[in-house]
């Protein structure tokens, strides 16, 4: 046994509608002795993500269900500090999937040495990481955006949004974005350099979409699901497709969620509706990653860090930031230097 | 101006709910003499299809909404019996969109000859024509089925949900279909050779999906929506193809349509859902309706003619029939020997 306490947050219920302070628990252990074959990290970093949500509930996703009483799970990106694995070194910089801890043990299978000359370790969870891998995969590889179509995105000002905007533009297409409030607008306008926003607080979406999309939607990558997923696909064009990312209007749902009743556009219109999860790309993450780094370095591609001070003890609260509409950009936590 | 009077069906009102008599008129126009490069044919048999009473809306869909006045859009196989135009001679026999009356005139664009050689008339609006070519496309270019896979189809007794059995089975596949009453399942597995059938009237779909599914569900082809689609979607595998033709069990909605609350279950297991409509293959029907005729001749496609006689008149109450479940088989009316 180390002389080193490792502060975790675990889970300790099943939240209905939106999580609260007791379905969290803190707790404090000592880090265990290395075994062969094993690799100890300091996180220094914890992605909150959305998806978070649905990995508190009670049902295997494309990952297990969480047990009660298990370290929340998160992606991080950490630092080595302990190796008995010939493929990690003490001093090597990691993005993994280690959970919301301030220390992790694992078997280094899960993970990915990252290169922290090329950008700062916080790009491995934003641009480099989850934010842009996500965009990326759902963007590229399943809506195959041609030049000159109209890509529609909701929750552009969150990261995966924001990275989805920039990534049309580099592939020529135009950009529009959903966002709540003012704030958000200007900041995929004049931040992000999308061609035109909707607040959906202060307009209609099927006005919205009508005066920033004249000639329909090509593709449209929703993060937001419920009224939003409808309006787009009242506008989409022959043989749009729709991405499915998320739905965080409907995450902390304690009613049935509501499906698009104008699914039949995608029948009259030969449209596609397609889910994706960016883990199913992980071969391929490698070359991802350096075309992203690439349009990263030359400035094509950029989502601000929303970087929360605090350790594990944070955790809670932001997350709910991320459903309160109080976020913009790739929100993380710093845990450590 | 001919002596020949054409009797047809005009579209009268636009009908909420389910068709009723007066929505309809039956008119008896002169055929008129023709003009250069136009064609006269006989049509024969007037394909009785669901996706009619999309065409009775105020809305144009992928072929614009019928004005009311309109003879009822209909597909037909017919027999050309004047022409002034070099590509038609008098006895060729062909298959077009001529519409709910006993005579049509047009320039021929849209008339395709049928080898009556090959299969008789009124194949042309069954195996060889929409029924075929709709389960074709949709469940060979649309859903990419692979050898072992388990493929289910709702409307699974209709022409087009036959014709989806059948090609799944040629194409390797385990075939699912589900209908509704003891004859219709019967007769899917009896005359169809479907491997299992679920009779919704009878069993919750979820329980006869994981009676007949204990491996999930590699592609659904669904011709019917509703909690249909949503019993599908809840029980979908890895990369599923979810293949959307119609919605039978929407269009007379009085109400909005719902939605398929289960949506999510494609993001989270990287599905697709897709609509399609037969019409955009066209240039690739040749290739497809020769294969369609040699799994015909072989045995390995069937699906019984359902022919009403009775002629034009027995149109409004023969598309009800669609509706009422009261149908098996290809649905058609004869108008003429």
């Amino acid at each position: 046994m180390t002389n080193i306490v490792n502060r975790q947050i675990r889970l300790a219920g099943r939240p209905e509608g939106l999580p609260k302070s007791s379905d969290w628990e803190m707790t404090e252990v000592p880090v265990p002795d290395l075994q062969d074959g094993q690799v100890l990290v300091k996180n220094h970093y914890i992605s909150v993500d959305p998806a978070m949500r649905g990995w508190m509930n009670d049902q295997d996703t494309y990952v297990p269900a969480l047990k009660l009483g298990s370290v929340m799970r998160a992606l991080t990106a950490s630092e080595v500090v302990a190796s008995q694995n010939p493929a990690f070194a003490v001093g090597d910089f990691v993005a993994g999937m280690d959970g919301v801890q301030e220390y992790a043990i694992s078997d280094g299978s899960f993970l990915m040495k990252v290169d922290t000359s090329l950008a700062p370790l916080s790009a491995y969870l934003n641009s480099l990481g989850i934010a842009g891998l996500t965009a990326y995969c759902g963007l590229i590889e399943v809506g195959l955006p041609k030049p000159g179509e109209t890509v529609v995105v909701s929750g552009a000002a969150g990261s995966v949004g924001a990275h989805v905007g920039r990534i049309a533009k580099i592939k020529g297409c135009r950009a529009v974005g959903i966002a709540g409030g003012a704030k958000k607008c200007a900041f995929i306008i004049d931040e992000l350099g999308f061609d035109a926003a909707i607040d959906y607080k202060n307009e209609p979406l099927s006005d919205g979409l009508a005066r920033t999309c004249p000639d329909g939607i090509d593709i449209f990558f929703d993060n937001v699901g419920g009224e939003v997923l409808d309006a787009a696909l009242a506008r989409i064009n022959f043989q749009a497709r729709v991405v499915i990312c998320g739905a965080i209007s409907q995450y902390n749902n304690t009613t049935p969620i509501v499906g698009p009743s104008n699914y039949l556009r995608l029948l009259i219109l030969s449209g596609r509706l397609e889910g994706f999860i960016y883990l199913n790309w992980r071969k391929q993450w490698p070359v991802m990653i350096r075309e992203l780094a690439e349009w990263r370095s030359s400035g094509k591609l950029k989502c601000p860090d929303d970087i929360v001070e605090g350790g594990i003890a944070a955790f809670p609260n932001t997350l709910l930031r991320l459903f309160s509409g109080d976020n913009l950009g790739k929100l993380m936590i710093k845990i450590a230097d």
